[in-house]
């Protein structure tokens, strides 16, 4: 029986799955959480953006891990040999690159640098270069609009250019030292295939295409000439970074003998090219045409794919529009909301720190799930974390409407959940007014498994059956796909991503169908909704809101009163 | 020394002040909790909209507190005798109106209705006649705009004639027995002059003008022809009622044989035409013309007067204009915000309800008192309770926006008191921008008295110097001073409210003056309330909202950067 690995780099820990590729099942994992610094995050007391990490952590954690999971399996099953694992997949957060030298040591690791927190993985979460990221947004919307078309109209400071140009600005004797930068993504799959200069790197198709600009459309990167009027060194770094990136079908290369050795496993099995964590955990969840995947915690990550070669126009608002950065052979669609667990870990922690027995998450939901849609009178804006998607504007904020003498916490907290949900339907809407039918709706990540309130309502919402991935790790699973795809059919994988998806990706049973009663209020709240959305959100309304509060009482008066 | 006593009859209980007429100082008081029903509201478990009282509670209660302060004098002053007082002043909730017999009788007293809630006093927030109140609205926008103009566009469901209407319509029977119906007011000086029979009553000026649409410019009470579209029994009643009403200077007769022995006072000392709560709190605080009193608890009452021949036009959304309500020869005005305390109540009691070291008031008082202006980038609307001044609107709810994921609950808070305050302002400017000057603000209740934290805000949002009134029982002081005016100067009185509002109504030291830079923030944060009250507010609104997330985050960055 083969076996795949798939690494998943969170941004506290690592976790590695051992997964048989013949049925996707989780066999056994393991969990690394990172040492350095604050679980696993330097920081920077003078500082609350910058956020980095140690890539020494990562290098540790593989070993940690996926020792542990052979381990597991051999206690676990007599037969079972390491060389039954065929590939090994990995997926990681990002954009979060780090400076390397030319043999693609990161500068970290040499001693004149360890001191030194600029020579570190800039972690996706790092916000210092927020100055130069408005200045290549504004260059880009000047010269290059094309450029931001497909990444939701904004370059971010948590992007690949602008923390290496806030390098160059602010640390020019790190960004001199720098031979290159690598996504630690990419960093990862050099270490494990024995890869010591750039050349021999297979870049990851979807760090470069979400976070870099980077496009075959344009010829790859930014041309020289834009990043040039950023800064003449800049242009020069392009020459030492990539022209050619790759999906995660294809091997970046064999497991090198060093690592083989230290991970007890077979050398040369293929380790796939990486992606980042949500491309993959769509991938793990069942992403495909059609198949909205929406990864739920904190924050969502809402994927879904489109055939190249059909029609696609550029999507307002999405956060970006890849070639094969999460299926080969599809563009990858990826829009999110910028907060949803956020949102409800805000009212808990915040506004209701009560205890378990008065304001936690399960007695919040017990007593919010006895509401009928619409009793309250509420109606919520989910904007305390700004709006990721179709708006594209972190500088929104939260709304609560309705609130009467009598509001209670758990209505509150029902209307919050709500406004997520109304939110994800504006994704949905949006997706489908520029043609990309959605179908099928599957949902992953904590909250999707663990609360059915919060599923009905997004079922009774949206009009649209809920179903759960299967796996509750469906980015470490998503990687082993990668990695069975990678070691290809004659190995015991795949020939392709589809084949390998219907055999090791499945959902859970239980699934949530919308109630036609619920739907129907939730069709009438939902108008409030978008008009308090346009009006806030947009520049373009220019309607009357007197209705909103009147509409919402006559809309609690009709429910009480069935 | 004279003296005068003061009874205010509240929702719960009643109060007996003795006061110094001289100086108005409060020599004793006394409190009588009504023991009939629920805290003295009699209920009815089946309909939440019904609110009544026992007319006997009220006069047990007249019985216990005035003994009981006089004793208490003479325990305090050997030299005291009870003979030392002038005259009784009262004032009640309204419009409470009670079905009585021919010899004014109440009908509750009678065998045959004791079992009858409808025989009872229909307290002021009994709301079981919504309907009869639509019907008289709408009847009178019809025939005769000029009723509702003086009462706010829109006639209640609290006050007299709906509820006699709904009387007359759902029991006939209490409603045929009735010989006349009285404000309980009225009905309280009728008995203590030993007046039986309704031509001896002389019925107070501020409950007809205000509850009853009595004006003496269309001939007292509404016309007949009006009353009888609604009901022609309803016309024959007119006939029972009044033709004349009077100011609170006017003795409304002498103590009665009767009820001097049963008090232990001299008998014939006048006692004062009564008038409503607020309108003599309002005198007991000291208003005058350019004088506003807010009487802020719960809710708020906002009163000022007008002199008699000065023009003064129909003020939009005023809850009620009569020509000597609060002081003889000026027209009362009365505006009032729905929900003050009691929006502060529904944070703490509902959504923070954490206990004393967490969530009381206090606590959250303290931890508001530490934030800036602006900082906290939250806005809110104050209308939990609907908007009574300036929009008339109880169809309206609450709106809070601007919430981050790190809002904290006493960000809240102080939004929450900004926002009673942005409505305050509100009032105060509807009154200036229809020539109604107001140079002095004086505050009363037990939110001005303990919150020094709210009072400070008042003052930086209007503007405006906060006075607070010396008396915290301005109400029974107000009674009082119609009682010293009722009996005249010889006796020991006034002539006149004005010189008895100069010797015994005062203020507290301790003002609370603007900040300039504060208010400076203030009228930045009240053009966005502003924006959101007539967005939501009014039907005439047809701007851009798009603004207001962001000018709430500017106006915060430039407060935490300051």
């Amino acid at each position: 029986m083969p076996y795949a690995i798939g690494l998943d780099f969170g941004t506290n820990s690592v976790r590695a799955l051992l997964v048989d590729t013949a049925d996707g099942n989780e066999i056994t994992q393991s969990v690394y959480q990172y040492p350095t610094g604050q679980n696993g995050v330097l920081i920077d007391s003078s500082d609350h953006n910058l956020a980095r990490q140690n890539p020494t952590d990562y290098l540790n954690g593989i070993e940690s891990t996926v020792k542990d999971c052979i381990k597991q399996a051999k206690n676990a099953d007599r037969n079972f040999q390491p060389e039954q694992i065929i590939g090994i997949g990995i997926d990681t957060t990002g954009s979060s690159p780090m400076p390397v030298d030319k043999n693609l040591n990161p500068l970290s690791s040499l001693e004149q640098f360890k001191d030194n927190k600029n020579a570190y993985v800039w972690l996706w979460k790092d916000h210092t270069a927020h100055a130069e990221a408005k200045e290549i947004t504004e260059l880009a919307k000047k010269e290059h609009p094309e450029y931001l078309a497909k990444c939701g109209g904004t370059y971010s400071s948590e992007w690949f250019f602008s923390k290496i140009l806030h390098c160059l600005r602010t640390d020019p004797l790190v960004f001199d030292a720098a031979y290159s930068w690598l996504e630690y993504c990419d960093f990862l799959t050099a270490v494990l295939t024995g890869a010591q200069k750039s050349e021999d790197v297979k870049p990851s198709r979807c760090a470069a295409g979400h976070k870099a600009m980077f496009n075959n459309d344009w010829g790859g990167l930014p041309e020289k000439n834009f990043l040039e009027k950023l800064d003449p060194k800049l242009a020069e770094l392009r020459e030492r970074l990539y022209d050619r990136t790759y999906t995660s079908d294809v091997k970046a290369g064999g497991l090198c003998e060093k690592w083989a050795k230290k991970l007890d496993l077979p050398p040369q099995i293929p380790v796939a090219v990486s992606a980042f964590d949500a491309h993959l955990g769509a991938v793990g969840a069942g992403v495909g045409k059609g198949k909205l995947v929406k990864i739920i915690g904190t924050s969502t990550c809402d994927v879904t794919v489109w055939p190249n070669g059909q029609e696609l126009p550029d999507i307002p608002g999405l956060c970006g529009i890849v070639d094969g950065s999460v299926l080969p052979g599809y563009f990858g669609l990826e829009a999110g909301q910028s907060a949803v667990g956020d949102i409800f870990n805000w009212f808990v922690n915040y506004i209701q720190p009560r205890g378990k027995e008065l304001g936690s998450h399960e007695k919040l939901t017990e007593k919010a799930g006895k509401l009928k849609p619409g009793q309250s009178g509420l109606l919520a804006l989910d904007w305390n974390n700004g709006n990721r998607t179709i708006l594209v504007d972190q500088r929104l904020t939260g709304l609560l409407i309705g609130q009467t003498l009598q509001t209670k916490p758990e209505e509150i907290y029902r209307a919050l959940i709500e406004a997520t949900a109304f939110g994800a339907l504006t994704i949905i809407n949006r997706f489908e007014e520029f043609g990309v039918k959605i179908t099928e709706v599957i949902n992953c990540g904590g909250i999707a498994e663990k609360n059915p309130l919060i599923m009905q309502i997004y079922a009774d919402v949206t009009g649209r059956e809920m179903k759960i991935s299967r796996s509750s790790q469906t980015c470490a699973l998503g990687s082993a796909v990668a990695a069975a795809v990678s070691a290809g059919k004659n190995a015991g994988g795949y020939e392709s991503f589809e084949d390998a998806q219907k055999a090791m990706c499945r959902i859970k049973d239980k699934t949530f169908k919308p109630i036609p009663e619920n739907h129907n209020i939730y069709k009438k709240l939902y108008l409030l909704y978008k008009q308090l959305h346009d009006a806030f959100g947009t520049d373009t309304f220019s309607g009357k809101m007197a209705n909103i509060m009147k509409d919402l009482l006559n809309i609690k008066d009709s429910t009480t009163a069935s």
